[in-house]
């Protein structure tokens, strides 16, 4: 069997991940069982909620246990098998872990991709995988948004914040991304043909704010929370709604509170609605097939922040909190053979 | 004209409503021009929401400005008319003010009580008004309730409480209600049916709270805001309802802030949702012949706390707040001729 390496979870860190956090170790790959197979990881999706699972706190599932090997999400390649539904060079997507080779089998399911789809595999883990879902989803259905009204997504520039904004456009909305730095704000205008774009380090960002969205907004797609997402509900409208996919501003932060004064969603009748999209699994294929139509018809925009190794998983998750990267942050362990 | 005694505002309180807050003065009644009637005043709705409009805060309607005639909801009788569709004798139900006599016309519309229908007045008030339609499209609407699952209802002996629980009842699930002391605990098990209470002036609230919500929460009738929101919040279910119909236990702190940590609502994608009963004016007729149908086949009780005398309505209004009160409380100004 060959070597795996494994990134195990040595210690809850306190703000970022860092040298202590994870044990790199190496051990033979796991030999497939009766109805399992062992799956090469290629690419590994990184994302804000990766930072949730390794604290200790009350989540939707349990986090990332001392010793066990960080969780993760992405695309492999079958690489033996023990299963007769999973052949020899099938890719699958699935929980893979931060390791080499994962086990797919009854307890770790993985599902076979579709084979002679004209997309590439960046683009099945990030527009049309998870992160497009988690847009899709996430406006179309929670936010119920109707022509002419007002979006306003943050960490727009990013994997789902950038889909977010495209299929706003899509569907007739008014759509203002925020985002941080001219360029990143340069880019969800002029090349995702947002409406405006607020710099959330400029100083002026509160008058930048306003001024992109002068009949106030309608949908308020959260990523980020903290002192954006405030000055973000004090501008929503009467029965706004609030898709709260994510707050990321406080995930290195531990189990800390995001504490929101609730009396402008009582005077104006706002809607907020937590949101995993994994309780959307039942409806994957029709998102998919939405999705996969756009992007082949060129109305979607798709853009990956790619980092090669293994080895570099650790340092690349914190390029997701300090805004080095644009759009979807993935990891290339291995390409297809 | 008779003598029309009006309640002016006077000065904005700070905390509950005293002496200075409103001026008491007597002018004759106006005379109604062409489209207008004269109403004459029989009873006035004392609502937690009252203390919101004296606020100066950003709110669902404007506050009432220095000077004005106190805003009250009530049902009042025609006693003179330039308006062909109301008569003298008339009963109509809107916007009358804390005073003796009203104008009913165009800029101040009131509707016509159907005649007849064999519900006291306090009632049409009361269950079979706004009160009653808060709870009814609140809980069936908004709170998406399913048989078996656990309803919580704050401020359970109040005007909305206690026929939220009872609609709760009506619909097949497990009701709790908080409410202050043994006696309203009493009441609203052994009266009104609830499956349980929790009395938040004992010092072992919380684990009344924990021992009656063995299964979690699944909906939150939220009347009352606070400590005690916090502590529900903090037992809703995965995929829970938050119907946030009012947080009294702040309003007589003016324009303050109910911070929440909205961190369970993602983790447990929650739906927090404010509302305020106009929004549902168009469905009033549909919401009101439920109530009357349940109330007249014995499947609701209401309850009111009716106190005597338009003078009284200041001091009347601070027994929302102290607790001392059962059911709805109103000001009985007159009785219909």
């Amino acid at each position: 069997m060959p070597a795996n390496r494994q990134f195990r979870l040595a210690e809850r860190p306190t703000g970022a991940v860092d040298d202590n956090t994870f044990h790199l170790v190496t051990n033979p790959a796991p030999e497939p069982a009766e109805g399992e197979a062992l799956v090469r990881a290629l690419y590994l999706s990184l994302d804000p909620t990766n930072r949730i699972w390794i604290t200790d706190m009350d989540q939707y599932m349990p986090p990332v246990q001392l010793g066990e090997v960080m969780r993760g999400y992405g695309i492999g390649q079958v690489v033996a098998s023990n299963n007769p539904a999973l052949a020899p060079g099938d890719l699958v997507n699935g929980v893979l872990g931060w390791q080499d080779y994962a086990i797919a089998g009854p307890r770790n399911p993985m599902q076979k991709l579709p084979s002679g789809v004209p997309i590439p595999l960046p683009a099945l883990l990030s527009v049309c995988g998870a992160t497009g879902l988690t847009a899709y989803f996430g406006l179309t259905d929670l936010g119920a948004p109707k022509a002419g009204e007002t979006l306003l997504v943050s960490a727009a520039s990013g994997a789902v914040g950038s889909i977010v904004g495209q299929i706003g456009k899509i569907l007739g909305l008014r759509v203002v991304g925020i985002t941080g730095g001219p360029e990143k704000c340069r880019h969800i205008k002029e090349d995702l043909g947002f409406d405006a774009a607020v710099d959330y380090r400029a100083a002026d960002w509160r008058d930048q704010l306003a001024a992109a969205t002068p009949a106030g907004i309608d949908i308020n797609f959260e990523n980020v929370g903290g002192a954006i997402m405030d000055a973000v509900i004090g501008r929503l409208n009467l029965h706004a709604r609030m898709v709260l996919c994510g707050m990321i501003s406080g995930y290195n932060e531990g189990d800390h509170k995001a504490l929101v004064d609730i009396t402008p969603f009582l005077m104006k009748r706002i809607t907020l609605r937590g949101f995993i999209i994994l309780d959307y699994a039942p409806r994957f294929a029709e998102g998919a097939m939405q999705l996969a139509q756009w992007l082949l018809g060129g109305q979607l925009k798709h853009q990956e922040t790619i980092v090669d190794g293994l080895e570099n998983a650790p340092a690349a998750l914190n390029r997701l909190f300090d805004g080095d990267k644009l759009g979807k942050l993935m990891l290339r362990v291995a390409e297809p053979v």
